[in-house]
């Protein structure tokens, strides 16, 4: 028999990448990656070279396309699988990265009119711009009793989608006025693909504050927020009917679709899923107590459990938002591998530029090795990782990062290793907090390229967590994670599966690397995260309000 | 009349320079820096490559020496002076630089029997090494309400003479055995010149326990510290008979000090004193009110008054220490041009190395003329400036530095500002500790490489104390300064002069830049040094032992 196929596709936050799995064992036939011609814009915009507010990251819709387009037909070419073999297709994405679109699927900032409006590009997860408007949505929930808001640990982000709509109605009204629908960008490929407007319980149940019980906020409550806003979900969100859940399939690839990926009209499509989350498949982290992190440029965690637990410092629970059947809870860091590549192009020096230059190498990889030679608590440094804010356990995009302990010999390593081990701080946070909130973490798995590469990471995280930790052996557990919704959407029927249990038993990765904790380290780090978590309320709580003013003085000099 | 001159010659951390000062108006004729050849010994003993515990600053005495010698020989070449028209010498030199010598002043080190042994080299000032015997000698002085602790601010340092000695009689007894004087490095030169060990009120007063009126601490004390310490005021140090106040003369040019400098045999040589407090009589701040900031690695403040008064948080007072007849206070920080340097080394990247090699200047100009462009709290960094610990207020060598605020947007230039900023916040809680304990501050100057450069750092400090900082013109203000008081060693009868005031009056500064504080800046930084102060009470006042956590495990773990 012929071998059958499915397409996931993970758009992250530079790039898209295409894999074909092979959907009776879950191997990589290939993969292809093509970057956004326009990356992230953060300084100002092409199109009138306006310059852009601090905290932006907006991105070019028409890059997705692009990418999802080369990647694809890139994957094709290099498999040489004919497209009858593909037998579904899925797509996960960085979420809320939200556009506002008009009927057409076609995003504004594509309009002549609006091609000036910072509030007509895509609003990436990573835009932190709306942080009054989550202020105020928050307030006034909480105010309200609304009982949405502990489904999100109390605090609404400002990287969610409605403080970034109610930002675009206040900063931008011509632009709500215009928008049909505010669409995540996962969703709206899938349009591109099947010509539906779609949308599904993972972004939904959490960036949208909907949840399949409960349905969205009532028109009360936006009207709360602002009058203006009352008639949000009616006027411009997708239906509720058209929300669905993951182990759907949303509709067939169109003609249009077709051209544009070149895969064969009529390929089934699944709903649209937030990248980190999707990995969770991919290991096989279906059931509860298996604790995934997507370590990235931020660090997306996911954890299940039979049970819905609210309590402050998680950062979402929805109902079959990461896997049917099961209450997903949401949580993570907001900085990561992004924070590293910080420190490498700011804590430099000659010497390490030269090593670098002399290796062809990039810094980091020097810094790495220089640091994986220090010992565990030697450099007499202690970081917190807010460079990008807090997500877990605080939920607070207005924190910054600190770092302690400098002397004179201090070495750009030093600062380095203090940084990767600020972000296993950060985590075991997140983890404990979890585990005090009657949440079970029974094994934790790592994914994605810095969990894979980066062994000095990995040893460090086990060690400050003094758990084994494991790296699945799949480099691309999001695209592979589609790959598996995708064999789902196309049913037992034309070859694929009818549950996504079935998908993931069969396509799931099995072998890994698993890391130990070491006992001295371990020691060392216990008494370092003592003082970290000391600093983390001090500074995060509201007891010292030092970043606070820190971030409000930014601003306002800008 | 021919022109008479005096020679001055100051002793930093790095290099001697020697400078001839024509005593009718001040002007410098001439000047030469001969660097010292060894530099600072901080990883290993050259003599036996043996590793050097941390926190360790060695210097070879024979550097010194080469150093006088090259640039006294190197400024009468230079100006052709004769030597018969030098009236005076007078060295000053960092302190306290502690040797350990035999009876013929020669230093234990340079003896086969020791030169492997690190104890019997020049312990630097900023050696941090001896923190337990200086808490030691602080707490037993404590227990005994010894009166002579409150002229310390209740806080003996590890950079001070006994706790040095302490040290070396509990690491190295045969060094401390074999001595037959422990001496400052500056008293040393003199001896050298002189064949006379004596020392000077300066260094004996801040740096010995001593006072002019008291003495030294009495033997039952040294003998409750340890035992075998009891005698070691009438067995170790100079006897009181030979110390001198500073507008003494100490003797003349010997035979051997005629040789060793080029210089006239009998010339009249002046006390040692401390670098920094030497430049106070080249700037004319011979009076109660004039604080002056002498800004190199560190920086050294000194400041008059009639009154004697103690407070926890300066580091020394003691009668004639400065300028004959007044109380002279002591304070500073203990990193200041180090810890730009640090930044300079270790917040950099490949644009900036780049940046700095076309231009053809070190990294650290290319990050001031950024770090200018910014405007006052635009980085949203704060920093604590403890790299090299905390001499004023706090007086604990223990502590370390800290940075808050960092985004991923913040550039290398941003931490650089933020770190000459912590100096200003820092240099304000001394002088506004002098002002609470009721010792008055009408004028600031700055003196030094840094101050005289540094135009953005000078702007920062008027903004941060809000009050008119004034940069005297002069480049070599230590080194003139010596000049100063070797007019006075020379005496009217020799062309110089009989008084410290007389001196000063004729032969000071009376030009220089007046940097006056800009409103707006001032308005940012009360914001921030109202924060600076919460986290200099919160981490270094005890609530948070977090450094001193730090601290331990970094040195635990060499």
């Amino acid at each position: 028999m012929q071998k059958k196929y499915t397409m996931g596709i993970d758009f992250g936050s530079l790039s898209a990448r295409a894999v074909l799995v092979d959907i009776k064992n879950g191997l990589v036939a290939g993969e292809y990656v093509s970057a956004y011609a326009h990356g992230v814009l953060d300084s100002f915009l092409p199109a009138t070279r306006e310059p852009l507010p601090p905290a932006s990251a907006l991105q070019l819709p028409d890059d997705y396309l692009a990418a999802l387009s080369e990647s694809v037909k890139g994957v094709l070419s290099l498999t040489n699988v004919p497209n009858e073999d593909i037998i579904g297709i899925a797509v996960d994405f960085t979420s809320c990265t939200l556009l506002a679109v008009d009927e057409n699927a076609e995003p504004l900032c594509n309009k002549e009119a609006f091609r000036g409006n910072i509030h007509a590009y895509a609003k990436m997860w990573k835009q932190h711009t709306a942080f009054a408007e989550a202020e105020e949505i928050t307030r006034v929930a909480a105010e309200r009793g609304e009982s949405f808001l502990k489904r999100y640990g109390s605090k609404i982000l400002s990287e969610w989608a409605m403080p970034k709509i109610l930002e675009t109605l206040r900063k931008a009204p011509d632009v709500y006025a215009a928008a049909y629908r505010f669409i995540e960008a996962g969703d709206w490929i899938n349009a591109k693909l099947t010509g539906k407007m779609t949308m599904n319980y993972c972004m939904a149940g959490l960036k949208f504050l909907w949840s399949p019980t409960d349905g969205y906020p009532d028109e009360t409550y936006f009207e709360a927020v602002d009058p203006a806003l009352k008639h949000v979900v009616s006027e411009k969100l997708v239906p509720e009917s058209e929300i669905y859940p993951l182990d759907a399939c949303i509709g067939v690839i169109s003609e249009e679709g077709a051209k544009l990926t070149g895969l064969r009209q009529g390929t089934p499509v699944a709903p649209a899923r937030i990248d980190a989350h999707t990995a969770a498949s991919a290991v096989g982290a279906n059931s509860p107590g298996r604790l995934l992190m997507a370590i990235g440029t931020g660090m997306g965690m996911t954890l299940l459990s039979k049970k819905e637990i609210f309590y402050d410092g998680m950062c979402g629970v929805s109902f079959g938002a990461v896997i049917p059947q099961y209450y997903g809870y949401e949580a993570g860091l907001s900085g990561c591998g992004d924070i590293f590549d910080w420190c490498a192009r700011t804590c430099s020096n000659a010497a390490l530029e030269k090593q670098a230059a002399d290796s062809k190498v990039p810094v980091i990889q020097i810094l790495t090795e220089k640091a994986a030679k220090l010992r565990a608590g030697e450099s007499g440094l202690l970081a917190v990782d807010w460079w990008n804010g807090n997500r877990s356990v605080l939920a607070d995009t207005d924190l910054s990062g600190m770092l302690f302990g400098m002397t004179l010999q201090t070495q750009p390593e030093e600062i380095f290793r203090a940084i990767l081990e600020a972000t296993g701080f950060s985590a075991r946070m997140v983890v404990d907090s979890f585990i005090e909130n009657g949440i079970n973490v029974d094994v934790i798995y790592a994914v994605g390229g810095i969990a894979q590469k980066n062994i000095l990471l990995m040893q460090i995280f086990a060690d400050i967590m003094n758990r084994e930790i494991i790296v699945p052996d799949v480099e691309q557990a999001c695209a592979v994670g589609s790959a598996i919704f995708a064999a789902v959407a196309a049913g037992s029927v034309r070859g694929g599966y009818d549950t996504l249990d079935e998908a993931i038993e069969v396509m799931r990765c099995t072998t890994g690397i698993h890391y130990h904790p070491v006992p001295e380290n371990v020691k060392q780090y216990e008494i370092l995260f003592k003082e970290f978590k000391v600093l983390h309320d001090y500074f995060g709580r509201g007891e010292n309000t030092l970043l606070k003013i820190l971030s409000a003085m930014r601003l306002s000099c800008k």
